[in-house]
């Protein structure tokens, strides 16, 4: 089974989604383990930095993967991004995993096993999180969300044709405040077991 | 604890609803329930299907709510409307139950155990459903689904200042073709099981 964890700025997904790996023993894979999985690829830090989640033109991007196009023509920032795409088919098949981020929903959206998943959580939940854990001052949190979340929506929306954060694009969306980071975890462990179950 | 159910028309939502009322034992109000309550509170049935649904002016529910104004100068349909939401604040009242639709979600928003959920699915999900359960053609289904979901969209957007269907409107929200309809109602009811144990 693959899960496929979305989130918003703040929210606490990516430390929900490690939780959920460790809990069902699965590995587990973020924007980081990504980044070095480029780098191999060729990519420099550099690159990385520059032109990461920037989208381009989806079209091209449909071209690419339902053909046997190279990327040899394709700008940097696409190129990077079909790179991901690649490696995140190639971890797929590789066995149970947690995946972060960078639209493996959409990548991954013919896997039999896939669970999506989309993480929110109202503003001043998430500003709390940003100030305690990452330093963010709280008069900078609104700035800080809405930049990031932007960013996301943007590259997700540009490659995936579908609306990021919409309920409708994922199987499951939780609001983190609620149950909170671990208690959300909890949650998504029950559904990954659920669905296991009734398969 | 509340238990409120929002649905895009075909999901399986209010079905789902009340399987999770019955598994835990909580009391079930749907629609009709709400019209037969009106009734009683002297709105005619001609009158609830002229007016019911129908959005009016947010202005003038926020001052009915926020002070004593009385209902009399309104509009028939907000004074419609204005009757179901006393009614709603009236049942959560009165202990466990499972409420479908009508912005119950928003009415009780302060309400210390709540659980707010949106139940959706693909349209050929629903579709398929529609055409069985309800007898509607399968070339009319797109159309009574978008009309359908429109109307529920413009109630609840007017009235709750959110945005029906987005994530961020909801503790929970759930596809329910992915787990069929009991397995998405096993699904709420041991989220509505966790929740209670973490509180």
């Amino acid at each position: 089974m693959i899960i496929t964890i979305g989130r918003q700025y703040g929210s606490g997904g990516r430390y929900i989604a490690k939780m959920v790996a460790d809990q069902l023993n699965y590995a587990f894979f973020d924007d980081e383990l990504l980044k070095l999985a480029c780098q191999k690829a060729g990519f420099s830090e550099e690159m990385i930095r520059q032109f990461d989640e920037k989208p381009g033109n989806s079209l091209l991007y449909s071209t690419f993967v339902n053909s046997a196009v190279t990327t040899d023509n394709l700008p940097l920032n696409q190129k990077l991004a079909m790179a991901q795409f690649e490696i995140i088919e190639q971890l797929a098949r590789s066995g149970n995993c947690v995946i972060v981020g960078r639209c493996a929903d959409y990548i991954l959206r013919n896997h039999p096993d896939l669970v999506t998943v989309f993480i929110h959580a109202p503003g001043e939940f998430r500003a709390a999180r940003l100030e305690a854990y990452y330093g963010v001052p709280r008069q900078l949190t609104d700035k800080t969300m809405k930049k990031h979340d932007r960013k996301r929506a943007d590259y997700y929306n540009f490659f995936t044709q579908k609306k990021w954060g919409a309920s409708q694009s994922y199987h499951l969306c939780l609001d983190s405040s609620v149950l909170g980071v671990e208690g959300t975890a909890e949650a998504i462990v029950a559904y990954a077991r659920l669905r296991e179950r009734l398969n």
